[in-house]
């Protein structure tokens, strides 16, 4: 089988860590052989809006459309407002190609320390399910009065029974499927929302019935991110709005090391339309091209991809390359406390998936 | 000087810790002199919605208004939906006594551990101030199509002009008066939430201008999320919308020790209104009337009442009280690792202060 792989690397670090990403995915598909990749590469970003004024050309989504995944640097640079690089590319994407499902692994690898105090690899290992389609990132609002006294602005949050259903059930499977224990978490804010909160809410109810071995509460966001913090074992697969579910995520990479190694994946699940991967953190502008950006974020995303596109046992050797290489802590980028390079990372990587 | 005081302990545990906070402001005001309290209590709380279909009485507020401050213990039972019991209480005194700071200190006090590895209270110790009144809470918004497959509902945030200057101006004005290091951070969304985010920054923007002394810098919410675990010896000032205020509260709360010692100040700061003043925790039913509910939280907003009503000597002696009697593990509550009851911390705190 051959997959075609859409990269867009974007901005700054995001170029430097696809790179190793693919070089990732063609090692492991020639190890492991039976399948192959072919790459098309596009400079949809930043630099393309100030040459172009637009993010990507008007036809860049039914380019995209015919790739079985898309790989996704980073996108953001100083000088082009985030709401215009991100609703001009990210957003599209992920609305358009229906990957409602933003999936994220907090999932403490063997060689990292957790920031928090006594925690350990068993304690700090979940899923957070993200609604990545609707919710509180509407685009439907605006501003009135402005320049004046009265000057205000009006954002709305939709929240639609099929959103809110799908999602729902995506993880309500998911925790039977691979759940530590059949328990679903979902955060909402029903106490100081109260017209979108409660929707979710009766939603989280009906769902569950139709799942009679999985047990569930609902937690407000803002205990639930205490929780996050002060007694992370207890989570299983959390479910979670679009903002909560971005607000967790961060959070749950941070419990977990951080942004230099969380990956994300957006996911339409009936594979209508490409999943799209890419690392957690952004753009980081000031560090771009110096070779220090880590690209572990962006291999662990391959992880994922291997795993959307059917290949489980070369998912789980990139999981066992990074943990082997983070016991090794000299041959980590800076950030982790090693002096390799973003390209020297993606190489050790690769030995070692060739080693196993 | 006499303060009235109106005490709301409300549902569950509200009782028991509001009962304690009165013995010690009693107790600190014989000790300085000077100034003495008039108490009354109010009943309204769920169990008074379950008699009267309602939370409060209709001149609730009418009531309210002349005393100098109220003290909330916490409102919430199971049967009573959150939305109901919150919205016929807590919110609206929030919103038409123009509460429009809520400030919450995070600030680990000695004796208490951080689930933060390695982070002691030099490195935690800061403010967190969040818009009380707009934002995310509007109640504006509804449900269309219910009970078909078209089911949605919709809710409204809603940022004026006037809501957020003056938050912000209130966070500056505290950077330039008791900041650290004279630096404000806001809480952002403007990549993600197009309309009212990009509202924010701009009026942060603005103001800041106001303070040519202070810096500041707007951070993602998911982002400072993030920080709270990995960097929060960066934070000085934070402000945040309603919201993410929430959010970032609880999760302060978290990492200096938890939402049993977590106090805030819902405050009006011209004072035209009475302010109010409640712990963070819930009213968690399960345990009220139990003596083991812990009472440090509530003592805490003892202390910030005080400082508002202007008695800064006496605000302190109740926090140098409490981190005396958090020296001593054995007399805490269970939920801390000791073995004493709710009114016995009580009793311990007031005999800290008569030693001092
Ligand atoms: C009970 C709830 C509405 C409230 C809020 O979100 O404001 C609480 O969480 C708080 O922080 O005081
Ligand atoms: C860049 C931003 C719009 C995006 C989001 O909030 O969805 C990012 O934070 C993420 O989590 O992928």
């Amino acid at each position: 089988e051959k997959y075609s792989i859409a990269l867009l690397p974007g901005d700054g670090i995001g170029v430097d860590v696809v790179r190793e990403g693919r070089k990732v995915l063609e090692t492991i598909s020639n190890i492991h052989g039976g399948y192959s990749f072919s790459f098309t590469e596009f400079d949809w970003s930043c630099e393309y809006y100030a040459k172009h004024g637009k993010m990507m050309p008007d036809d860049g989504l039914e380019i995209l459309k015919n790739f079985d995944s898309i790989f996704l640097g980073a996108v953001g640079y100083p000088g082009v407002p985030d709401h215009v690089s991100l609703w001009g590319l990210l957003l599209p994407i992920r609305r358009q190609f229906e990957q409602y499902i933003n999936l994220r692994p907090v999932k403490l690898l063997k060689g990292i320390q957790s920031p928090l105090a006594g925690k350990t690899s068993k304690d700090l290992d979940f899923i957070v399910i993200r609604e990545n389609n609707e919710g509180e990132y509407s685009s439907i609002g605006g501003r009135m009065y402005e320049g004046t006294d009265m000057d205000m602005a009006i954002q709305n949050s939709v929240f639609t029974r099929k959103g809110v259903e799908r999602v729902l059930r995506y993880a309500f499977n998911v925790a039977q499927k691979q759940g530590k224990r059949g328990h679903v978490t979902a955060a909402t804010k029903s106490n100081g929302i109260n017209h979108t909160m409660p929707f979710w809410d009766e939603y989280v109810e009906k769902i569950s019935h139709e799942y009679p071995g999985i047990s569930h509460d609902t937690v407000h966001i803002d205990a639930l991110a205490a929780f996050f913090v002060s007694k992370p074992e207890t989570m299983d697969v959390v479910v979670a709005s679009n903002l909560f579910g971005d607000i967790l995520t961060d959070l749950g990479a941070a419990i977990v090391g951080g942004l230099g190694i969380a990956p994300s994946a957006n996911i339409n699940p009936e594979k209508k339309y490409p999943s799209m991967f890419e690392p957690v953190h952004g753009s980081a502008p000031d560090i771009a091209g110096k070779g220090i950006a880590n690209p572990l974020a962006s291999i662990w995303c391959t992880s994922m991809m291997l795993d959307h596109l059917g290949q489980p046992e070369s998912a789980k050797a990139i999981i066992d390359a990074m943990e082997d290489v983070l016991q090794e802590k000299e041959v980590l980028t800076p950030d982790l406390g090693g002096h390799s390079t973003t390209e020297q990372v993606g190489d050790y990587i690769c030995e070692k998936l060739r080693a196993r």
